[in-house]
């Protein structure tokens, strides 16, 4: 977990202090020398013997914001009032809400947003079905579809506790690309029913973000639903985070001289997201690879391969090493680890080539710590925000899906997250570029944009090798104008 | 179809005319003599020698829009540009949006709806799943559900083109009620497939509002649902309906003076809404009813009764009547018709019993002409807007489902339809009953909260026989505050 005091454990005190002596700096020294820091301090109310102060506190954690607040209660003098924690409050009630983008003021709206008028809308879709992505919400909507099976780090908690997340992740598709998506959270993890399901939801959004399915489930949940729908399915914990760490060492590459196709990568981890930076990296052009999982390098004499190892086995490692990871990092390039915490020490670390690039992803706590890492390897990203070069799927997920819907995209495919990736890695410039910068925050103001122009124009390519239907929108003389609506509305 | 003019067949016309002469006034000319209505004329451009206007028209149809912007083409000297459809230009890129209740600026604001942060908000309802109607959108969401079978007259036209049906739904629960409703517009019509996906989708949502589903389908997938999900289950097409109208008949008794318990009721229809009025109005006290379908009269000797029509005909028709429908309306007080069009005729009612009451609902052409009904009947109401007395189901479901999602209520059942109804009707003020005012109308700011309020103090009711479980929202010291969350939100 994290170390230092983080808003995300942040707590909103409520006390009264006696209104004359020390009080209030008293209070500024307990949180310090509990180790919090104060981000906050409003007097509220002030009278001749008291004030009312809400004093709001960074933690580093629930127990340690209880400890905060115990200290704070042995201050001579002062009464604790209400303790409220800031995550909690801001999640009360949910996070994002659905809204009519037109009035409804009178009977006349009535008739045209809702029957009688509404029925000739349906007609129209109806007799073309095209029409669905001109006259409703279709052509701007997206289904984040969990079945709570691996939510975060958290594991299988149910679709009711993976909410939260979706609804996070909703907000974050409306911020970063003016998307409405909106939360599926599935009480079945039933590999045939996920399918059924949202094949049968799929009417409604023109894109399905698969989010927080356990492999390897999520493998064949997704090709099952890439082969039957006509809308993109995305799984964002395997390909948004190859996309991310393939620009990101881009990047580093970059940073270092050297050649994608002349590097050795070592990945430790082989579920969900570490096959899909596999095989994405291979398809950007890494020739030697090799993979690691918890009983080591996966070589085609273990005799525990399932379907994704076997693949692994049979497209990795071609020097045809065993053995374990601290030894497979021996004269690596790269070091990508989406698997455990502290799995690889300096020492190990000190094996790799020179101008070592090391990606130590797992979360909260990475492979290797990247201040040790940085001692020896030239470039270090991790999926913490405390450390430079942040791997974050924020990054590419708004972008994506901008870009597909803009292209009315039937599919997502391994060009179109190709060309996401260099478009991500583009919003460096080569005088920017740095080992401390080789990705940009999630808040840098061009990241979903270009991404998503980079993705449109990749899927309008593969459309015009497989051109869809295409008609104007109904009206009665058929000349109404679609320009005014943009594009991306960012 | 309408026969006035209707906003909801209303066009926008670009023309371009001579700056002199009498060409603007001419344009009013034409459109008027062509039967239309001119609801707007703007000049958006003016030169030395020509002007070009938009002019807006009302039409009774889309064939008839063409006819006025035809004899616009043959006026002198002008120009017809582009000609727009009002509906279909409101309906350009669906009328609905998610929103993000929150800013989402930097990353202490990342960090806390999102990870780390939301992690513990996770881990909460993990613990305890109740507080998902705390911690997340499922308080105040509504699932609209549809398979796309039966839409609005329409037919079985499939769930893309019902989606703008299903918009304008969630537009209208969020307009009346704060209801946050998304569309889940469902690629099958299997009911099996139905109830396992709407099964599945529940955890995200504290209500199902199931619609447009065709008879008798819609019987056996909300029954299945009911018993199996621990959210209300609420069938508008039925339910709603059914509410409406016995709201309506207690008014309309009130105005003949006449006991509900006392009254002959003959319908017309069996089918999904028939069916769901007809035991609504037993529930509340009728007890003489007798019902025909396309057969004639449903009685225990016909040789077509599936489990519906033999439901119908062992619980009414005490007189052991057969024959048509004409026959049965004889000495009937009451007649309700969600059937067909033109079934009856002024000869038909005048064998009424006295004071009738005349309900003709279907949709857009009545079992009667209610021009001819109100020659004979006391009280007349149809589901047209261009009369008295329309029966909406927009007065109900969004009132319903506010008071069902403010007692958290698990279940919905026929003492709440009941409390809804009586609420309505409650809301047409003594002073103000009159036989072409026995219903308000759907913008009449008392309705949906005072639905709500009905239906709320019944769950609560409900529930308290079934107390559910309860305990404070998580937080450090457990002292949140939800106060400050309206339950109505209107």
């Amino acid at each position: 977990m994290a170390t230092v005091p983080s808003v995300s454990n942040s707590i909103t005190v409520r006390l009264e202090v006696p209104a004359t002596g020390n009080a209030v700096s008293a209070i500024t020294t307990a949180v310090e020398s509990s180790g919090g820091s104060v981000t906050g301090l409003d007097v509220t109310a002030s009278g001749l013997e008291a004030l009312r102060i809400d004093v709001t506190v960074a933690a580093t954690s629930v127990a340690h914001g209880e400890e905060i607040v115990e200290k704070l209660r042995t201050i001579d003098g002062v009464t604790i009032g209400k303790v409220s924690d800031r995550t909690f409050l801001m999640h009360l009630g949910g996070k994002i809400e659905m809204s009519s983008k037109l009035p409804i003021r009178n009977r006349d709206d009535l008739s045209m947003i809702y029957t009688p008028g509404v029925a000739r809308v349906c007609m129209a879709i109806a007799e073309n079905p095209e029409d669905a992505r001109r006259l409703t919400i279709k052509r701007n909507s997206v289904a984040v579809v969990t079945d709570g099976s691996a939510v975060l780090g958290l594991g299988n908690i149910g679709p009711a506790a993976a909410l939260p997340v979706m609804e996070g992740k909703a907000a974050l598709f409306k911020r970063f690309a003016g998307i409405d998506a909106w939360p599926i959270c599935l009480d079945t993890q039933d590999t045939d029913e996920i399918v059924a399901i949202v094949k049968a939801i799929a009417p409604g959004f023109a894109g399905i973000n698969l989010e927080d399915i356990s492999a390897p489930r999520c493998f064949e949940i997704e090709a099952r639903l890439r082969e039957a729908l006509d809308i993109p399915v995305f799984h964002d914990d395997q390909h948004g985070t190859a996309i991310v760490v393939l620009a990101a060492l881009m990047n580093a590459l970059k940073v270092v001289g050297k050649e994608i196709s002349e590097i050795r990568v070592v990945m430790s981890g082989a579920g969900a997201a570490g096959t899909a930076i596999l095989k994405l990296l291979m398809a950007a052009g890494v020739e030697h690879a090799t993979v690691a999982d918890v009983r080591g390098v996966v070589h085609q004499g273990r005799d525990d391969l399932n379907d994704n190892l076997r693949w692994i086995a049979d497209h990795t490692n071609r020097s045809g090493r065993t053995g374990s990871l601290k030894e497979a990092v021996a004269d690596a390039d790269v070091f990508i680890g989406v698997s455990a915490p502290n799995l690889l020490d300096g020492e190990d670390l000190a094996t790799m080539a020179g101008d070592a690039i090391v990606f130590a992803l797992a979360n909260p706590d990475p492979e290797v710590d990247p201040a040790v890492a940085r001692q020896t390897a030239a470039v270090v990203a991790t999926g913490r925000s405390d450390f430079p070069n942040q791997i974050n799927n924020v990054l590419v997920f708004p972008g994506v899906f901008r870009g597909l819907l803009d292209a009315q995209s039937r599919t997502v495919n391994t060009e179109m997250m190709i060309a996401a990736a260099r478009a991500l890695a583009a919003t460096v410039g080569d005088d920017e570029l740095n080992p401390n910068y080789i990705i940009p925050s999630v808040f840098h103001k061009d990241v979903a944009k270009t991404v998503a122009a980079a993705v449109r124009d990749a899927a309008l390519a593969a459309a015009s090798e497989a051109p869809a239907p295409s008609r104007p929108t109904p009206g009665i003389v058929g000349t109404l104008d679609t320009a005014s609506f943009p594009a991306v509305r960012l």
